[in-house]
């Protein structure tokens, strides 16, 4: 009999074996016996994971030589053979006659709500582990808890042995408590494995097999369709239009704007055949879409009166980079907005470039509750072939670094000139014809990224409730063996309709009726996936009229009554969001430093903060400034993101709230004189 | 002095010259004159398209051997050099001195709201044909009008000449008294041509420097929005699920399904190359996402309450065709939505192609007002690698020629054993796997191109009201140069005040206040591009509280209070929309002939219709009647269409909807019985 059948027989309902249950093994031993005695063989349970020796199993049995029992002994005792046995062929019969040998891991596991997972060699089945222990009791067989990771004979060993395994646990950012099913790493001690499982355990994203790219999925794809949908509105009502333009790009196209393709250049994906033909002109895929678009902007451009020409592309962009890539911050493939405006006068264009950086800041502060920095790119760090770059900075505390969230660039009548988009001169005909002035602003989906390392823990994901899929999941709880079938009905029966309520007021909820989990292990489960409010509805609230709320961000609860659900429902979205900002920007603001003296510069940044320092200004300073906070090899710090060993402080933005430079300032780095404030740290 | 200027200086209000205004020339001719005599110079005025003959300009002015004048001439008449002369050197103290020869086509021209581009070596206008015409009569100046068409000594021409003359202009499908900034083709007569100028004059599309790609504009860019709007609530009602795969895919990935690949892999484009890099393993760019998908299926359906899953995602795909690309029906790269979902049972999976094809019906017929016809696709027609495809077909009157509007596939279990996405048996472990029954289903931007080539007319585009971007435009009419300062105020900020209300009702209005055009030329601009209806607002609309709406499809007019405002243009733009489907519903109808005998299936073919017909269900028969229905060079039929000259009758599908099968009945071309009726013809 299958063993999921059996399971069945035996009450245990079994649950579907996704990834996160944990392997477990059966082993039956025979303990050396004398001759004439009957045997009383050790069935033992334990994670897969851990190691068994015979020897710990004896010492915790209090018995001799325990070997691994052959098919006729198993036979004997469990009716089965030795590769088919599993604890369904327990059960209290064999009360007296064998005993229980069960890993102090699978006891752990119980207390969280982990799922294991149970095989034979034909079948498999998965079960929670609450269930499985209290299945295991329920046998009155005999039950001795083996803790495997204590060597029976402690005070033999060395007192310092255990102690540096602790430190080495602690060291490896392996989360020493960690739920089974949920983030194993710390991501204050290993921020790179935690970015990895919150991404994939969060269900955000997939790997993919093309090295650099990965699978939005839909839990992410959501953010960014909000994300379109809201500024999509924005742009709109400043008079831009959606277009499409092709992915392809000539070369000759590509290459017509010499600063700027230099930038791109050595990341450019090109297609040089169809089908099993080469193609007699090799055709690149966009990077971006600027040499793409304009030449048609100086065909559409014949009269001012066709000013400003404001169109936006959603699409996705390839810049085969080599270096190391990072899902949503770094990808080969990426989706984002292009937005290319031309206007009559420089005036105008300026305008709007500061319009689309405020909707940035709020796309980050309104939907994301993500804080930024706004400010000015330097000359060495702006849009190649632009005239300046405006730019929204974001921080990631976790890490210490900056990240760059968002670009809105005034490309001047550079582009334009070499393009020639012009119009007559609307003073007369016999003015010099003008030139168009030109911006271009882009936003792409590694605000996602910014947004899971801003808020997520060592739980899961934390999803801010205004882009969340999901912004809140139903849990019927408090069911228990005890519980009237009346009573389950009217709890199952309640929750479900809080859900139709909420989804009716515009609220998305779903709700999680699945019979075969735990209230615990669907909390752990939601909490994993991120969803901003969970409702609990039990005997109580259904005897009070009421439904319990917990946020995900700090575990507050709330007790709302049923008559006030549609209204206090996004009220506290909002606490949670305004939360989730005002946290972040706390933080963000405790660790943007001021700093005067280059003394202090790199030892504040190795405290994981960005710093605001005077600057001259000056791009070989700014050079000076990255070599010189660059870690060297002399071991005098501890950083251990590997990805950024030994990174100088970038330039971040020349932020446009600025402290007032003191008279005579000097740079922080050279003997000039300071002639603004500059925001430098590590970054992405 | 400029020309714009010296038309300013003439009140000649110059206007902006857009592609669509008609290049002129001015030359000054000398007839031969007595030396004694003072010559009296001929200025001549005409399209650059006119071929001017100094014989037909001799005959019209009554003059001898007129030869070009020289700069001296010129001078002396006009102060200006031969290379400056434009109209703006004319004035009425030349009268009596000089005359003028025009050509027809300008007095043609001044009929339309053609804009005439003005140039001279050094500058150059643009005037409405109306404007010249009426200054050029203000001058006084002898004006001698000559149609350069018509040979001045037609009597000595053979008279079978002008004939054969104008049966060739009809043949090349040139409009007769076409608008010169319209639609210059004729839709019925050559279709092609009427096509492209509709595409570019209408500013639905660019055509692009990599071939077989073109730029969507914004105006058929909001088409395709208004459908993933409309579409996503559709689908996400069903539990569907957007997301976003890789457009990359490995060679080993793409090759897994042989079947499926076949199809494409002549069209598959492949990256080599990244920067100056070669790539090891070549990429190909997704023709279609199955087996992009598909791998990550098998690894996130692991139980069977995974199931359904239901993804879509909105991307491009790239099928590098060599066939001859036609904007929106063929181009290498397009735009689409892949739907694809994986289900426990066949029936769940069968009923959701159907849901889905009533979703695409929805979108043709409920937007687009577009009738198709649904059905299933013979075992020839379906997808490769599926299990049979359901498709809405369309019918394009102007050719006769089916279209394939969009498909909804059930691939049974074909690609779920190829790539293992199977789940325990939820009625036992010990029962069989179950391997998931999957469905794809796709709806590309080709939906635009149907929808253009079944509205539009010779007058330009027609949009049907739910798409277009602007449903509504507001045009100012009654303006003349006796109406008062006070009355053009009222009648512009009457107008104004209807685009606001419209706008805030949910109406998408615009108004066309530009004083440098007339409303004549306005309204021809607005029909080109397509605007549903247009609101004419003038004094006699502000003494009666009302304004004047006509419709874009056949030029009914209504009368509207302006109390009414609100509620009405949404009736009106309902009762377009119906009036569009009902005319096109009735012309497929008309076109969609039941044929049972053979003999009349070619020359029903021929007069531009598709055909049903009683069908053996025969692959090989389906084959035969393809061949048996091409064009044979025998020149019996007169068909024009040079994209498809010979094609034969391709089997469309076999429609939901069928005529009763008569007892008996045989197939339309082999001895078989019947099984079913087929719908066949001529496709794109």
């Amino acid at each position: 009999m299958a063993l999921e059948q059996s399971l069945a027989a035996l009450s245990l309902a079994t649950v579907s074996a996704d990834s996160s249950a944990v392997d477990t093994k059966t082993l039956v031993f025979k303990p050396k016996t004398a001759k004439t005695a009957t045997p009383i063989p050790l069935f033992v349970f334990a994670l897969t994971a851990t190691q068994t020796p015979s020897s710990y199993i004896a010492k915790a049995a209090g018995v001799k030589e325990p070997r691994l029992a052959n098919d006729e002994l198993v036979q004997e005792f469990f009716a089965t053979t030795t590769k088919e046995v599993s604890i369904a062929s327990l059960s209290s019969a064999l009360a007296g006659k064998v005993k229980l040998v069960v890993d102090a891991a699978v006891f752990k596991a119980a207390e969280t709500d982990a799922v294991l997972k149970l095989t034979t060699e034909s079948s498999g089945a998965a079960l929670p582990a609450k269930t499985v222990v209290e299945f295991l009791k329920s046998t009155g067989i005999e039950l001795i808890e083996v803790d495997f990771s204590v060597e029976p004979a402690a005070a033999a060993a060395p007192a310092a042995a255990p102690a540096k395994k602790e430190k080495k646990e602690k060291d490896s950012g392996k989360i020493e408590d960690a739920k089974l099913i949920g983030i194993t790493y710390d991501k204050e001690k290993d921020f790179s494995s935690w970015y990895t499982e919150i991404v994939t355990k969060g269900e955000l994203l997939e790997y993919y097999d093309v090295s650099g790219c990965y699978i939005l999925r839909p839990n992410s794809y959501f953010v960014w369709e909000t994300i379109q949908d809201w500024f999509n509105v924005k742009i709109k009502s400043l008079g831009v239009q959606n277009t499409y333009f092709p992915m392809f790009v000539s070369q000759r196209v590509l290459e017509k704007e010499k600063d700027h393709i230099e930038g791109f250049a050595p990341e450019v994906a090109w297609v040089t055949r169809a089908g099993s033909s080469d193609l007699e002109e090799h055709i690149a895929i966009r990077p971006t879409s600027e040499t793409v678009m304009y030449p048609y902007y100086a065909k559409w451009i014949r009269s001012h009166r066709d000013l400003p020409l404001k169109l936006n592309q959603w699409n996705s962009v390839v810049r085969w980079e080599f270096k190391h890539p990072q899902p949503f911050l770094r990808t080969r493939e990426f989706l984002w907005q292009e937005g290319h405006t031309a206007h009559l006068t420089k005036e105008g264009a300026q305008q709007e470039v500061l319009e689309i950086l405020d909707f940035y800041a709020a796309v980050y502060e309104d939907l994301l509750a993500v804080p930024v920095v706004k400010g000015r790119k330097t000359e060495n760090e702006k849009f190649a072939g632009g005239d300046y770059t405006t730019t929204v900075e974001g921080f990631i505390s976790a890490t210490g670094r900056g990240i760059q969230g968002g670009t809105s660039h005034h490309l001047g009548q550079n582009f334009s000139k070499m393009f020639n988009i012009a119009v007559e001169n609307p003073e007369g005909a016999d003015k010099p014809k003008v030139f168009a002035y030109q911006n271009s602003w882009g936003l792409s989906t590694r605000v996602i990224g910014v947004m899971i390392m801003t808020h997520s823990d060592n739980k899961g994901l934390v999803l801010p409730p205004r882009v969340a899929q999901n912004q809140v999941v139903i849990i019927p709880v408090g069911l228990t063996s005890k519980t009237s079938d009346e009573q389950r009905k009217q709890i199952n029966e309640g929750a479900e309709e809080i859900e139709a309520r909420l989804k009716k007021s515009g609220v998305r909820a779903i709700g999680d009726y699945r019979a075969i989990y735990n209230p615990g292990w669907k909390f752990a489960d939601w909490e994993l996936k991120g969803v901003p409010v969970r409702l609990e509805f039990g005997p109580k609230d259904l005897a009070q009229n009421q439904v319990t709320a917990v946020r995900r961000d700090d575990g507050s609860k709330y007790t709302i009554k049923l008559e006030e659900l549609e209204q206090r429902i996004p009220e506290i979205l909002d606490e949670m969001h305004n939360a989730l900002l005002s946290k972040a920007r706390n933080d963000f603001d405790a660790h943007r430093v001021k700093v005067d003296e280059w003394k202090d510069f790199v030892p504040t940044l190795n405290a994981k903060n960005v710093i605001l320092s005077p600057w001259c200004g000056d791009a070989d300073c700014e050079d000076d400034i990255k070599d010189s906070s660059a870690k060297k090899d002399n071991g005098e710090d501890e950083e251990v993101d590997e990805k950024a060993p030994s990174m100088g402080a970038k330039s971040l933005c020349i932020p446009f709230e600025q402290p007032e430079l003191k008279p005579g300032q000097k740079c922080v780095k050279c003997d000039k004189l300071a002639s603004t404030y500059c925001m430098f740290g590590r970054s992405y």
